[in-house]
């Protein structure tokens, strides 16, 4: 028998992990023949509310899911956990300002960070979901400098699939027709869906689809989905983004081949963006949580603005915490 | 390419709904070679929102998911469905008898019946997932007289779950140690869940556990389980209610061999049910819609007295709806 995989995940009781813990349990992340312990984290006021989640895993006695556990404290939920899903964040409320958010999440990040250094198991990976995710994972990076930064990563997917429906649904083809669709940069309102090197059965987009659209209508709705998915629901993405993170850790896990993903990934100076910046970028991912950066991708000016955009904002996120590092 | 089963689901917007429809959409019920339509029905007040995630199906990406469509017409979102999930009914709101519920809840099965029978696939399969479900089941089965009565089901799959998930938890083993742990009669407080016939580790459940914690505590448990999970969460069971709609579908359609599995599935007079009665047998599913009620299973004095109280209530039940039928 395999042994049981330590998936931990934060904000266990909120509404993105709870659609992600049922995915997780049922095999969609690691495949059916790898067995998994879950180790939830939640703040303490949630203790009860991440209990009944406990509760409901059981109750759908997953085969493979060998183990449920749940604390407060985040050297007990990451105590030798292989995989690390850092959900939980405190959301942005009414009239806050960017930079008061990040300022509220950050110290979370720090312990954190402090915690996976202390007892996660050697091989940890982690994916940043909480936003600002890729501010907040370069936090935790920073706060774990024994573990090799590669591990940290932030989460690009729930773009990358955004932008992957939006341009089948325009072709009127199916998603699977759709590749090399990479997101750039920040996980916000400046993120670039570069559209330009995407391909529709193999041929690019942009030969398929009308300029002016992409560069207007396109980009726009993946930069304000979020917003527009609360108009509609009453609440906040949460399946989807639960999806998106099955996907980014599915795919770090089993590899990729010559398939391209978008995660957010601490640069090694690709592209020009300075060292550690978590930045997202086109991955190939070669499994069990390894990958490569794939360079040699080219811009056109409108490409390079957006780029540059995207990373001068990255840069002052950073400097908004830069104590915390 | 297989062609894409149309997959119904009402109650679309509601939590198990948005828990249902995304495990459905990976792949977990009809397998990673299926692909599937989703057709989603809600009540006119919740259209804005059945869009909404209906825009996250989107926003996932998902290579099965073949198509996506919603209405509040069953005539329309039940249109050549070959498999149909009965999620949405009227919640028990506070003060209000079981009777009085299953009396609000009878006409919406009488119409999907209706619905079932004038537009639905030549091999539609039901599964009643909105309580009271075994008499909300045979009010649509009873509506839709031109389709076999064996299409229609009701849920007891999660009861099941967590017994199993019981057993193996006071036994100290993984829930895959547990077999033909089955769910007799009613899903309600009346339901019998026959440990006696249960195995772990192939040994009989009763001779490796203490009787009168079966007896007792074990059986309190599983009947009570819905309320204690509203306790810690602050919500009603939706994932893993969810979950186990997922297992009874999937076993219908895959098949289960010698496995016996719960479902509660209109009587051919087994076990002195009268004929038609929604009763919750132990079943062996032979794929694509296709079981076998388990005859010849037998309960000793506790058992019969469990299996006739229920019995007795399903009877009552559907008295209550009588007009309806």
């Amino acid at each position: 028998m395999t042994q049981p995989l330590r998936v931990a995940v934060t904000g266990a009781a909120g509404n993105i992990g709870y659609s992600l813990l049922f995915r997780l349990a049922a095999g969609d992340c690691y495949g059916p023949d790898q067995p998994i312990i879950l180790q939830m984290l939640e703040i303490p006021p949630a203790m009860k509310a991440v209990e009944g989640v406990a509760m409901e895993l059981d109750d759908a006695a997953f085969p493979l899911l060998h183990g449920i556990e749940f604390s407060d404290d985040p050297n007990v939920a990451f105590k030798d956990a292989n995989q690390i899903f850092l959900v939980g964040s405190k959301p942005r409320s009414k009239g806050m300002e960017r930079s008061d958010l990040i300022r509220e999440n950050g110290p979370i990040f720090v312990g954190q960070g402090k915690a996976i250094q202390a007892v996660a198991a050697s091989d940890v990976f982690v994916i940043t979901v909480g936003n600002p995710c890729n501010t907040n994972c370069w936090i935790a990076m920073n706060n774990a400098p024994d573990v090799p930064n590669e591990r940290f990563t932030a989460m690009t997917r729930l773009d990358e699939n955004r932008a992957v429906a939006q341009l089948a649904n325009k072709a009127g083809v199916q998603t699977t027709e759709v590749a090399d669709m990479i997101i750039w940069g920040n996980h916000s309102a400046t993120q670039f869906p570069d559209y330009k090197n995407a391909t529709i059965g193999g041929t690019p987009a942009a030969s398929r689809l009308d300029e002016a659209w992409l560069q207007g209508d396109f980009i726009k709705t993946i930069q304000q989905r979020g917003a527009q998915i609360i108009e509609a629901r009453g609440a906040s993405s949460a399946a989807s983004a639960a999806s998106a993170a099955v996907d980014h850790m599915r795919d770090a896990w089993h590899g990729t081949g010559d398939r391209m993903v978008s995660m957010a990934v601490p640069s090694r100076g690709n592209y020009g963006v300075p060292e550690n910046t978590i930045f997202s970028f086109a991955c190939r991912c070669t499994g069990r949580g390894g990958y490569e950066i794939v360079d040699g991708i080219e811009f056109d000016a409108f490409g390079r603005d957006k780029f540059a955009t995207t990373l001068a904002e990255l840069t002052e996120e950073a400097s908004v915490v830069s104590d915390l590092v």
